[in-house]
C-alpha cells in the first residue's frame, strides 16, 4: 500500500445514546476493515438530530478517507439520516428505479401493498451510488466527495452485513489499494500480565519494526495479539508464526491456545487428544463449570454428566461423601472436594472426575473461611490433586473464576500426564 | 434542574478498534446516566495513542459537562491513558497512599508479591480524586477542570461498574444536583412485544404529561419502563406505582417482577414463599439452567442441586430412565423429561422437579426432531406438566431460550396452584 487508509464509524439512534440496545455493528465492521487492511481511526455514537449528524459528517471527514454510517434510514419521522446527507452534500433527493423496483417486488413476495411511506425508501439523494438491499427496504449508498468515501448503511445488522459482503467490501478494495495485514492471538491463562510482560520483554523488544503487540487482559486470562503489515500475506504470516515459535517456550505452561479458541474449547481437544472423558461435581459453582463445557458443540464426545450437589445431604447420597468428613472438615475442604472428583468419576464411568466446594458470597463467610474460600479438585486412576483458592466477594466472579481454575487445572494435567 | 446535563463517554483501545471486543462498558454507563436524567451526546472509542486520546478529550470537553473514559489503565507499555491525562491537565503522576496500601493488601490475600510494574498503579494524576477499585488494581479518577468533570475508569467491566456503583454515581449527583427522575421497569415473559401494546395502549394512551414509556424486548421477554419527572421523590415514586397498579391487572399472567429482577430471582422468590424446594434434571441445557437458579444469593435455601445426564447412560444409571423408554421413544421425548423430571424429585428429595432433553445443535438433529426440538418437563408431588419448544439453529439460544422456559413453567404453576 502506498498509504495508510483510516476509516471512522458512526452509529446513529437514541436507542444507543440511552444504553437501550448494544450497538454490535461497529464492532463487525470494524473486524472486517481490519481485515482489509483499513485502519479505524474512531468510532462514535450520535443521536437521530440533524445538527449532530451533520457534526459529525464534517469532523470524521476531516480524519477519515472512509465513513460507515449505520442507522436512521427507517421510513418513519425519526429517521432523518437521508434527508442529512441531502443537507450535507447541498443535493435533493430523487427516486432510485431499481430501488423502487425492488420495493415493488419485496411487497408483492410478501402479499402486501407498497405504501406510501414505504415507497420512499426509494428516493435517495442524487449525488449517491445505491447499494442494494436484498433482505430490507432501506438501500445502501456511496458517496464519493472531496476525496472522501462515505457509506450510508441500514441499522439492522444482517441487513447491514449483506450489503457490505455482497457489494460494499468489493467496492472498497477496488477504490482504495488495501494493503497486507495479519493478526495472531495467543491465549494464556494462570498469569498475570505484568509477569507475563516481564517474561517475555526480551522477545517483545526485538520484535522486527513491522510487527506490534498488545496485551488483551480479561477476568482470569490474559490474551497476547500480535500484528503485523507487509507486502505479501503467505510470508507475513509466516514471519508472525516465526514470532510465535520464539515466545512459545518462555510461556508454554500458560498458553492454552490461539486466536478464538477458548479455554473450554482447549481443555475438550485435549480430552479428546487423549481419549479422556470427563464428569464433573459441583457445589459453588452450580452449574457453571457444566455450562462451559458443554457449550463447546460436540462436547458429549467427552462430557458424561455432573453431579451438582448444591446441598450437603446431596453430596453425601449422590456422591457418598462420608457425614463424617463434612462435619469434621466442613463442606468446604479439601477432605470433601477429594472425594466429591472420586465419587463423580467412579459413579459415571469417567477418566477424569473434578470438583468445586467454596463459599461463593456474598453471605456465608466465616473468619477461618471467609467469602471467596473455594477448594477443587482433580481425581484420575492414578492421583487426586487439589487446590484451595481465596477469591473475591463477588459472586459472579467467584463462579467463574473457580470454573476457570478447575479447567486450568485438568489442562495442565493432561498435559503434564 | 436548571440546565440539561450533557455527558460524553470515551473507551480507549485499540481492542475496540480493531474490533476484538465488544464494548459493553458504553451501554452500561449510558443507561446509568439516562436514569439519572444526564443526556448522552456523544459515544467515541479511539486507540491507545495519545494524541489521538488528547484530541478527543478537547472535543468532548467543548461538548459536555462530564466525561467518562474507560480503558487503557493498564500497569503495560500500551496503556497510555494515565500518562496522557497528565499532558492533557498540564501536571505530573504523584504517588497515592491509599491505592498503595490497596495494592499491598491485594497481593498479600492472594499471597503473591507486589511487583514494580504493578507498585505503579499507584501513581496517579496530581490533580485528580481517586476512586478507589476494590476489585482491581487500577484506581478509578476524578477530575474537575474548567467546569467540566472527566472521569477515569479500568475498562474492565466488573471493576468499572463496581467504582461508579460505590462511589461515582453519588459524586456525580451531588456534583451537578440532578434532576428528581424515577424510573420502573415491569419485566414480562411470554407475550410479544405488539401484543403487549395492544394491550395496554388505552393505559398508555393515558399516561401524565411527566410520564413516559419505552418497550425493552430482549431474547424471549419484552421490559416495560416507566419513567417520570417531578420536583418531589416521594410523590414522584407514589405517582408512577399508581400507574403501575393500574396497568398490571391486563398483564398480570406475563409480569414476572419489576425493577432488577431477573426471572430466576422471581421463581426462587416463589419457591421460597411457598416453602417449597427444587432440583433440575438437565441434557441439552448442560448445567446452565442450575447455573441460573444458583446466580442468585441464598439459592441454597430452595435448590438441591441437578443431575446432569449428558449422556443416556447417565440417564439410566442416576436417573433410573429405563432403557426402554430411551430406545422407543428417544433420549428427547416427552417420556424421557416426564422420567427424568419425576425421579430427580424424588432421588433429591425435592418438592418440585424439572428436566430438559433436547438436540441444542449446531449437529445431532434429524428430519423428525431437527435442530431445535426440546421437551421440558415440571414434576410435584400432585402432576407431571410437559412442553415442547421449537427454537432455532443457534446452540446458544437454544440452551438460553430452554432454560427461561423452564423457568417459566415453574412460575406458571407455581401461581396457579
Amino acid at each position: 500500500m502506498n498509504q495508510q487508509i483510516f476509516a471512522e464509524i458512526i452509529t446513529i439512534g437514541d436507542e444507543i445514546l440511552y444504553g437501550q440496545i448494544t450497538d454490535t455493528n461497529s464492532q463487525w465492521i470494524s473486524a472486517e476493515l481490519d481485515k482489509l487492511g483499513i485502519k479505524i481511526r474512531q468510532k462514535s455514537s450520535v443521536s437521530d438530530q440533524a445538527d449532530e449528524i451533520l457534526r459529525i459528517f464534517s469532523e470524521a471527514s476531516k480524519r477519515a478517507h472512509l465513513i460507515i454510517i449505520t442507522g436512521g434510514l427507517g421510513p418513519t419521522n425519526d429517521d432523518v439520516t437521508k434527508k442529512t446527507l441531502c443537507t450535507y452534500f447541498n443535493t435533493q433527493l430523487v427516486w432510485n428505479e431499481a430501488v423502487l423496483a425492488h420495493l415493488e417486488s419485496l411487497f408483492f413476495i410478501r402479499g402486501r401493498t407498497l405504501s406510501e411511506l414505504n415507497k420512499q425508501q426509494a428516493l435517495v439523494p442524487a449525488n449517491c451510488e445505491v447499494l442494494m438491499n436484498k433482505n430490507g427496504t432501506a438501500p445502501g449508498m456511496w458517496f464519493n466527495v472531496n476525496n472522501v468515501v462515505y457509506i450510508s448503511l441500514p441499522g439492522v445488522p444482517f441487513e447491514m452485513k449483506h450489503i457490505l459482503k455482497d457489494f460494499g467490501f468489493d467496492k472498497i478494495k477496488q477504490h482504495f489499494k488495501t494493503p497486507v495485514i495479519a493478526h495472531r492471538m495467543i491465549k494464556t491463562i494462570g498469569i498475570g500480565e505484568s509477569t507475563l510482560s516481564e517474561i517475555i520483554a526480551g522477545w517483545e523488544a526485538a520484535l522486527p519494526a513491522h510487527m506490534s503487540l498488545a496485551y488483551l487482559p480479561s477476568a482470569g486470562e490474559v490474551r497476547l495479539r500480535i500484528t503485523g503489515t507487509g507486502e505479501n500475506q503467505e510470508q507475513l504470516n509466516a514471519e508472525i508464526q516465526h514470532e510465535i515459535d520464539q515466545v512459545l517456550p518462555l510461556i508454554s505452561a500458560h498458553v492454552y491456545g490461539f486466536d478464538d479458541d477458548t479455554l473450554e474449547y482447549a481443555v475438550g481437544q485435549l480430552l479428546k487428544k487423549n481419549n479422556k472423558t470427563i464428569a464433573t461435581a459441583e457445589s459453588c459453582t452450580g452449574g457453571y463449570l457444566a455450562h462451559l463445557l458443554t457449550s463447546v458443540p460436540g462436547s458429549s464426545a467427552y462430557y458424561h454428566g455432573s453431579v451438582i450437589a448444591y446441598q450437603n445431604k446431596i453430596k453425601t447420597e449422590l456422591l457418598d461423601v462420608p457425614s463424617g468428613i463434612l462435619t469434621t472438615y466442613g463442606a468446604v475442604s479439601e477432605q470433601t472436594v477429594e472425594r466429591m472428583a472420586k465419587e463423580v468419576r467412579l459413579k459415571l464411568g469417567t477418566s477424569i472426575g473434578v470438583a468445586a466446594s467454596g463459599i461463593a458470597g456474598p453471605d456465608g463467610g466465616t473468619d477461618e473461611k471467609p467469602v471467596g474460600t473455594i477448594w477443587i479438585a482433580y481425581a484420575d486412576e492414578h492421583k487426586v490433586v487439589t487446590r484451595k483458592l481465596q477469591l473475591s466477594a463477588l459472586r459472579e466472579n467467584n463462579i467463574r473464576m473457580t470454573a476457570l481454575a478447575i479447567l486450568n487445572l485438568v489442562r495442565n494435567q493432561l498435559n503434564n500426564s
